[in-house]
């Protein structure tokens, strides 16, 4: 779908799906990059929905000041039902050729490129997208935008938390997110010196563990954390459960949200910067229908439909490293 | 009760009861001001419950080199049922004085005090109470040591909760602690701009809290952040019951055992480093019996037998500030 | 110079001086609550500077939203020479009643207090001011907006520095802010556990301190901590000195202008709301040319032109704690 | 130079050079990995200096119990001049064997890598190399142990910096480690949105910096950041020739050792934990004379000796990326 280089004018971007730290760094690289090649740029609320209702501000270079540090999303982010029919995606088409937008730039997840897929392949409407997620689970990217700051947050509280698991020396098992990926699980047990982690995409062997924890106690180790991904159970439960096998006092905290917000990490407000500029000279080239990555610290561009859920690549070896470790 | 200030050679220290950042500062102070003044100091591990299976180790100049900024206690915490009777009481004081111990200082909240309290009304074995609770919520003294870290704690909490409030508009309930005590509700909720604040200390007028947000929706307000003390109800059915009086989306989270741990700020440990050195003075000058706290932002000693619950004397004040400036 | 109750119809507002944490919070207070009771507000930019050259911003409750946890100022501010001068005041006068600005809240230090008192003494202007400054050296407050941050700051930028400290085994000198008032380096050298603070306010014995080092070493006490004001001496030169004097390697931070920025503590963010209420209240009551601080926890008024620089009450006490505990 | 594998019993483990955050991680892995592997661990106190006065002690499982989250070394660090000499290294080789130390792993910057290489290439002894320095550059490693908390740190403070730059309309040069690597420098730079970067391994047109600060200035823009490696220039002489040639106040602040202590972030914890198991396993199979990285990602082993300083990768593209956004 080449598109003559010149003939892109104007860019529009928004931002879909729960947001994430460095949302607003992917979206002021854009708006920059876009401004520096002669090119205009709209930015559009509230996701899709905001899309349909044409909530459509244009953004300059003070637009986007002072926001590469800031959590959330100046663009804000919503769901939409209208946009899941088809007629609702005709209905965006439509406004964005109204509006004169040329591309449009969508920063979210799966679900998100999904939708923007289907506005390229069934409707020809240019579009790129970024990964702004805080899950890492989206195929030909290593890396996610939020993923970073999400894994730091939920340390930061487990660190936290460990000052009360050594000092009344009890159990925790502390739910982190992730509905089917083990990205923040798998890294925060791995740099928290966590116990165990607990993901959707491996069975856990609950008996052992139970059995683990007995033991340990037996030798008179008394604290442990227990890492749970949201998808692979609910820590209220898994608590009660080990409660109840092994008589053993057991708490648990549930992270929440506070693992979307906050100031993003250097290598979270590097990586959308990067991506945002990737985007826009990818839009300048004339190709679109992609999805824009960093694969082994590189730019990496592939088909928007290709770039489906995908599994993290370390979930296996941090395992490993996490029975060796503790 | 005064003793003769020379008669006191040993002085036993214990933490007690949830464990607060700023423990381990106190627990400095009071070890090297006593060894400054030529002391001895016993460490009792696990609180009461340490002491009935004297668990004591000798403290020295180094054992609290480079804890003041560290959450939890180094002395560890626990509860004991034993010592709630008063045969195990009666163990506890032979045990103090088996061990040569002239006075203990108990770093705890209003539970731990009372149990103090007997010792020495009961016993007259010379105690003396640190406040070392993150509730605020002791009479004889404005500030308890790990109070101000759980606000700030919380606050950040908070503080990355509402990127995604607003970037997603959406109305947050958050739980924080305090089950008796709206101290770090309160404070939590005036710093953090919050648009309402639930207490036990005060009935919360639901009705009313529910029209506030359907006309506040109506005006184009959508990003709501309501902070409810564990006391005085469940997140989760708050967040359910708004949900379905209003029809908007409510989401909740329960900030936990987050609230107890991390580095202790500047004022905490400076508090604990006043206190811990108040209560070896005191024990020099041989008032026995006490409870130290800090009023007016000087040292104030009370009897320990009158530092009970007390409610946050700013609480009117400051819920008649949240509802001016929302 | 009372007047009465509705004959205040605006507000202004302004930042002078360096920025502090907790001004933003301050700005929030003074906005909302004036709305509350009817008021209008202008916010004036860039401090006195501004108000001469009548860069003059109408505030409403919108302008202030999400600034409680921002440090700096929305107002911006700026030195003025102009302003020093009888003719500047006079031009400000009358600008300010141009604008039909009835009473200026003024947020700055002692300097920016001097300026106020003149409009109001020798104009008769109606001012308030609002303590804003890091230091907290005003007379009639306990605590000045930002400087329960600044210590905040200048502590955790400690704690990493002692990482190194112990792990090189190295002398640091650290200097931190307080040309005058040794208030920031007295807290955080008694909350970073540091051996020596040297300040502006009292002689440094510098023979004693290098004696100290030296006997220190020979017992095997490798790793210091000395705090100094930078009104007091410059941390490189104290290095080099202690260097050539022990023969032991010393290194020297200055911690600069971080200590002024970042996101305020609860306490003052708290600090800030209560004083911008009370001088909108203060206003109402038609009290002007007063200061508005906190005493022992309470809303404290004096006259504007006794607020002069004052000594940090806790510095003999906080001095005397440091030398028993290291 | 391959050993049977059952012929290692016992490694050694030592931290060299300026101290990083993750270091600790390292050793934690280093120790927990060769004890689950039935090896015995020595740790070296003081690097090369503490080996050579034999100050070595046993490491066990509970030894490196909750450091993956500390900042500093365990072990410390320290420089030997005796080391530096071929008779040192001999001496060193003679104790690591009376030891019964089969293999050194030293976890250091380019400089201890120089001396490991000595010991293994001339002497024989076998001796694998962790990347341990904040500078990340090293060749044959993406990544070096401390380089992302680094960042994150120098990040963190010139957040704050910005607060007052903009409050106060100021120009900032803000110097960050880095003698030789612009790695830091380069990274907070694009991070931190700052609008000029100053870099040992390239040449600034200050001419055309100070044209550009002139132009902005009569635009309007007057808050600037600029960031300059400690190895390309003193902040304080940019900060005073800006001055000079412009006309416009401009500050500097040196962040200097904070930059080498906190906390470390998740990416610096997971990094030292891989690196210190593959450490190990590496010794397992008999591979010595290794430095051990990681390339895209993955763990990457070279010869110790090629492991020289390299230019960090990103320089040229980060540098097009701060024109293109600023």
């Amino acid at each position: 779908m080449p598109v003559k280089k010149n003939s892109i004018r104007k860019i529009g971007v928004l931002t879909s799906g729960g947001d994430g730290p460095g949302m607003n760094a992917a979206i002021r690289a854009v708006v920059r990059c876009a401004l520096n090649h002669g090119l205009k740029v709209d930015g559009i609320m509230r996701g899709y929905a905001g899309l349909l209702k044409e909530e459509i501000v244009v953004l300059n270079h003070r637009s986007v000041s002072n926001i590469i540090n800031k959590g959330g999303t100046i663009l804000k982010t919503a769901r939409s039902e209208e946009f899941e029919t088809l007629k609702g995606k005709r209905k965006a088409v439509n406004i964005l050729r109204k509006h004169k937008i040329d591309c449009l730039i969508v920063i979210g997840g799966d679900g998100s490129y999904k939708g923007a897929s289907v506005l390229f392949e069934k409707f020809k409407f240019p579009v790129i997208g970024l990964p702004g997620t805080i899950d890492n689970d989206i195929y030909g990217t290593d890396e996610t935008i939020g993923g970073h700051t999400a894994v730091n947050t939920a340390l930061d509280a487990i660190d936290k938390i460990r000052d009360t698991a050594q000092s009344m020396e009890r159990i925790f098992v502390i739910e982190v997110m992730g509905n089917r990926s083990g990205y923040i699980a798998t890294e925060v047990a791995l740099g928290a010196g966590a116990e165990e982690v607990i993901i959707p995409e491996r069975k856990c062997n609950f008996h052992e563990l139970v059995e683990d924890i007995k033991e340990g106690n037996k030798k008179g180790k008394v604290s442990w954390i227990i890492v749970v991904a949201e998808g692979a159970g609910k820590a209220e439960n898994i608590a009660a459960k080990i409660t109840k096998l092994t008589g053993l006092e057991t708490r648990f905290v549930v992270l929440g949200h506070v693992q979307r917000g906050g100031v993003p990490t250097g290598r979270d407000r590097i990586l959308a910067t990067r991506l945002g500029v990737a985007a826009v000279e990818c839009a300048l080239e004339g190709m679109f229908g992609k999805a824009i990555g960093v694969l082994s610290d590189e730019i990496n561009i592939i088909d928007l439909k290709k770039a489906a859920h995908k599994e993290y690549k370390h979930i296996n070896e941090f395992r490993k490293l996490l029975r060796i470790l503790t």
